[in-house]
């Protein structure tokens, strides 16, 4: 009958409750009508999902696996993702604990172009954790930017994002941004001998993304940010998948995060800023580290961080890039928790702990083993 | 110092903890700095968000008014978004309860193209609810699906789309289906003398979404089908925008119904629902209706109604378009509630209260006083 792929969904619900939803997931997310008006042979037999087991996990709560044909997905991302969940997030008390892909929908997408490896190779930095930062405050001139660019890069940060925030505002002009910190960065790496890279924000309108990523590689910016829940998650897809773009992509968790902030709706930390991330095309993921203001908690980033580096088919492992909040006091926990393939985000703290941002970097530095 | 739009957040804390979430919000929003960091000047005066309004709502939750200026969205949907609730969407206990926008953001898009006048006109029907319904199951081959379309509109159907299911499907093709159905209902509507419409969905990969789209106008589609929460809300908003495509917008709530399913969380239905659509373009919106497997009250229901009609500076008010579950039976209730100015979306009780397609829809027809 060919091949299928499971997603294992956790259900609110006294055991019949559950089931009931399970069966109705099967209907909802494919031929979407009721179980009499399934006509039977193929679309009863294999286009709608089935449910390959039904447990309990605990009270109250039941995992079903359900599987669906691979075509129903017609390998893109958005309807992938529609099957897996399109009509079912509207459904309280369901959430997606995570996804298995075979290599039917793996061999379809080419997942992460550069992943932990690529990234490692682009900075020059090897088995030891990554420094990036971001900079801010929107509000700030491209100069201004840019003269943050470049000192962050002078005291040996690897990737320097824009803040997410940071777009095309009349204050901050998106060219004038991206050719001043390209070229500051630029500027700090020939003193170095570093491979800094810059990574603008390329969130932006459907209409002048592609605009935007090509100014980008022209003006010599290292890596894309990109917040695939503003522009869409087959948008980091597409970028990913273009060899004349080929550059890293880091994704950032804005406006996704509804996604996680209920346990009952939405999906697992795991499924989302690991799984779905590595299906899209991200090099790096960001989430909120634990212990910060967001209230993730030291497991679900470990679920994060595992589910970025096991193994799914052949595709490259990805760095993740744990931030918010974060305080180089803590640090320590962290390299416990992450080992070395991370890449740190870290804002706020390099920018306060002294006057003077090269000492910052080089502080953190000396904290991770770099200097 | 320029104008300022406005979010309302329902925050949920005991007083002290909710006032700290919503100062907390007025930085991460913007500037995403803790406060000791913010510049003064134009920075702290005028770029940060600022609580203009705080009050108890009721037991452990208040309201916060917050405003930003308005030249912090760049001008963009993403970074409007972004600027909502980009960051905030990660915290739990936080919704977006309504968006207050002056000519400043509502002058830089256009909102619905056709709206309720304009897809009225299209359709031919005046002064009473449009009738919608959906092409399924996924399974079926093109020409079945365009069998199906025929007959919908042979029975009077207005407004016959895709479901939100059928993209490119092996067992479906895209162009073949489109092309099919477009027929169909061109050779029902000359037998009729009906001009329904046929809407295909073109929720698609980023890099497909306009070549779908201009085979859609080319076989003789009459609007389009199109789900923001895969392909990103800025996406309709450029089909919209778009003078060469001039086809009305179906918006379908696929993969956004975890925005809504916590009442903590996320946005309120009004604001996803009724605002966002309109500000990105739709000319429908689908929502699940009261009573149905989705658990939407009937007020939440109406306040979706409600924001797709009420006054948004001279934006064309749009269809409310709820659907789902819904019985034939419900009908006299659902006019009770919408009046006249809605498009009811029924699938499954078309199909299944006789084996003749034509004669449901007359039957429905006649119960909103169409016949």
């Amino acid at each position: 009958m060919g091949e299928r792929f499971e997603v294992i969904y956790h259900i609110v619900g006294e055991e019949g409750t559950a089931l009931e939803k399970a069966k109705t997931i099967c209907l909802k997310q494919t031929v979407e009508v009721g179980d009499e008006l399934v006509p039977d042979g193929l679309i009863r037999d294999h286009i709608i999902g089935q449910i390959e087991q039904f447990s309990a996990l605990k009270t109250g709560v039941y995992q079903a696996n359900i599987s669906y044909a691979i075509e129903t997905t017609a390998f893109e991302i958005t309807q992938l993702l529609n099957v897996i969940f399109g009509n079912t997030s509207i459904k309280a008390g369901i959430k997606v604990h995570r996804l298995n892909f075979g290599e039917g929908i793996l061999s379809q997408f080419s997942g992460s172009r550069f992943g932990i490896a690529g990234l490692r190779n682009l900075v020059g930095v090897y088995d030891k954790p990554l420094l990036c930062t971001a900079l801010k405050p929107m509000g700030k001139s491209a100069v201004e930017i840019a003269k943050l660019a470049y000192e962050f890069a002078l005291g040996g940060v690897d990737v320097i994002k824009d803040d997410h925030g940071l777009s095309n505002q009349p204050f901050c002009p998106y060219e004038e941004r991206v050719s001043a910190c390209a070229e500051a960065v630029a500027k700090a790496n020939q003193k170095t001998g570093n491979h800094c890279i810059y990574v603008p924000n390329i969130t932006a309108p459907a209409t002048e993304i592609m605009q935007r990523v090509h100014f980008a590689k022209q003006a010599g910016a290292g890596g894309l940010l990109i917040a695939p829940g503003l522009t869409g998650f087959d948008t980091m897809r597409a970028l990913a998948a273009d060899d004349a773009i080929n550059l890293p992509l880091i994704s950032h968790p804005a406006f996704l995060g509804t996604l996680v902030t209920s346990p009952e709706n939405g999906f697992s930390h795991a499924a989302l800023f690991g799984q779905l991330q590595r299906l899209a095309g991200a090099d790096a993921s960001i989430y909120p580290n634990y212990g910060g203001r967001f209230g993730f908690s030291r497991a679900e980033c470990q679920s994060i961080a595992d589910s970025c580096q096991e193994k799914m088919g052949d595709y490259a492992p990805l760095f993740p890039a744990p931030g918010g909040g974060m305080t180089l006091e803590k640090v320590p926990d962290m390299l416990a928790l992450y080992g070395n393939d991370v890449m740190f985000l870290i804002g706020g703290a390099l920018y306060s702990r002294t006057a003077d941002l090269v000492e910052n970097v080089q502080y953190f530095l000396s904290l991770v083993g770099r200097v």
